[in-house]
């Protein structure tokens, strides 16, 4: 038999942070797309509407007037999907009917006065600014909810249904399912290999050079081993850092300075305004903050959905709803100047 | 404290199928929606193309001329994402880098001769003959491969690419990671309790009649009470039914009826050909087919985008993709008037 060539031979790989499996089939890039395409991206967005309501000085849905902000602006969302005071379903009846109490707080933060930049067409400064508030709204709801999920859904076919330059904070009673399997692996990882996991799957991408999109010098970007969007990504610090709080002010200048650079890549790839969901993960926070949680690296991840333009997603539709994740290149592959054209092409790591 | 009303208070539920919570937020129905809305699905599909490469007589992209059959068609996916030759990984250098072989058999399966027809558009017997064809699928793959998806991606929305009306059948050598976690949770219940998971489940929604949408003398269809899409059900049949093969004659007419049924209700909701990814899972077959698995049960997932009409849909995005599933409206509430219209309303079990 031929000798195994990931670009050519379809394999399964392993994903040890959230502890799941994905199908790597190179060679299904090659098949001609009939399917959906998504309507254009490029719509003209004026930079302020005062009946959008997340616009400096426009009236909310709840009737609340926004201030006329010119940073960032955090306010409580309106229509929130946990809230802090919901009764408790109380005990279940059954095993397989089992219900529980969840409550928390849903803020959504505005990046911008402007509707019309988004991240990447943010100064750094400006970015810096997102980032600080990120933390200290980590700190703040942390001091009370054990999770506390910062995401963006960028783009209308990330379900966003507003463009002006925002992400969500969603705080809750309970350490949420994806949480609750990050945690289960890198508390094993820690005590079988005594080190984190993800401090060790970094130095790892640092030697092996295959899959670094971007190297700074508190930062790495890189696409997973285990990706199953197309052009995935991981953010990880260098240093071993368990929350966005304890970043020090120069982490977080070169994080607002590696962020733009990787959101530009993302723009200038597709030549569009390029859609994602991405979010952090740090250690959990609430009553257990001062536990042991050495275990825990602090990350983002980007979970792009694009696949062969600005307008031809990838599916993650019957086989992977119903049996597992499948992706259509490798992860080596993103690198690679064949597929990805020079502006998403190799890097020279800085070590 | 008010008492707790689960289709008032966010709260989460437990899968206990597949060890995954749910995040429950009835009220988020209540927010207005100003992002994407999806390309409307009426087009005019001719039912007889020369050009499809589904369609009877058609030539396919690897030069093959289709016959000219009639009833349906199972053929080799040309593009397949697993194929049954491919070479072994290796062993892994990392327990962080873990790749494994990846073999199998990816077919297409159309169901009728005719582009322009849907299931639920199809007669009783068309139908049965397609289970027909499920059935035997299984048999003959699962003769060699450990397990055997069978699932179809309806509408431009689930990433299909061809209105021709098809399911796929994708083999492999490996148990996906969907079908792991159905295997642990079944065999755990099975030695906790005595009996398999879903035979109690069933047995218990045809008791609390809150979430059955339809009832047949050997089926039973239910909005499950940890679902995560919208219009979400799950099929099962009354008797312990272990894969597709071992169903009586009497129990494949039935299933045409109660999918034909279902399907029409479907398309009902929304006045629409209602989009969805569908697929069977049964006890893994293979080498190993001959062990115990009564602790498996026959079921099908139906898994349908839509949330509120037929071009807006739910987005499973950021808080989804990062902390948790989350959904906007209760299983029970599926069944109400007031969401629903009458064409998915309460039904009388015939129990
Ligand atoms: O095989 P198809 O119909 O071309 O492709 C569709 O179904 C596959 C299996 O769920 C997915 O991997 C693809 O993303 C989707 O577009
Ligand atoms: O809160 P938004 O932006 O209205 O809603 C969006 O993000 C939420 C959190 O990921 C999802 O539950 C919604 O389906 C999506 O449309």
């Amino acid at each position: 038999t031929a000798p195994f060539l990931a670009s050519e031979h379809q394999h399964i790989r392993y994903n040890p942070l959230q502890d799941e499996w994905v199908l790597v089939s190179a060679h299904r890039m090659k098949r001609p797309w009939q399917g959906q395409v998504e309507p254009s991206l490029l719509e003209t967005v004026p930079r302020h509407d005062p009946r959008n309501p997340l616009c400096p000085g426009a009236t909310r849905a709840n009737g609340e007037v926004n201030p006329h902000y010119d940073g960032t602006f955090l306010f409580d969302n309106d229509f929130p999907a946990l809230q802090p005071d919901a009764p408790s379903p109380g005990p279940s009846d059954h095993p397989l009917f089992q219900a529980k109490a969840a409550r928390g707080v849903c803020k959504v933060l505005c990046f911008h006065p402007w509707s019309d930049v988004t991240l990447p067409l943010m100064s750094i400064p400006e970015i810096r600014t997102v980032i600080d508030v990120w933390a200290s709204v980590t700190e703040d709801l942390g001091a009370q909810y054990p999770w506390v999920q910062i995401f963006e859904n960028k783009g209308a076919m990330m379900g966003c249904s507003n463009p002006h330059p925002h992400c969500q904070v969603w705080a809750s009673s309970f350490l949420p399912d994806i949480a609750q399997r990050e945690e289960r692996s890198q508390q094993a990882y820690q005590s079988q290999h005594g080190e984190p996991l993800l401090m060790e799957y970094g130095r790892q991408e640092l030697l092996r050079k295959e899959r670094l999109v971007l190297t700074s010098e508190h930062w790495l970007v890189l696409v997973p081993f285990w990706a199953v969007w197309p052009f995935q990504t991981l953010l990880l610090p260098r240093r071993h850092v368990r929350r966005l709080p304890e970043l020090t002010p120069a982490e977080r200048d070169d994080l607002a300075l590696i962020m733009k650079k990787l959101l530009t890549k993302y723009d200038n790839l597709f030549e569009t305004s390029f859609p994602y969901s991405m979010g952090w993960h740090g250690a959990p926070t609430g009553s257990e903050a001062g536990a042991n949680w050495d275990h825990w690296q602090l990350h983002a991840h980007y979970y792009p959905p694009l696949l062969r333009s600005a307008t031809v997603r990838k599916f993650m539709v019957g086989y992977e709803m119903l049996a597992q994740a499948q992706r259509d290149l490798t992860p080596e592959q993103v690198k690679t100047r064949s597929i990805l054209g020079p502006l998403f092409s190799p890097i020279s790591s800085k070590d």
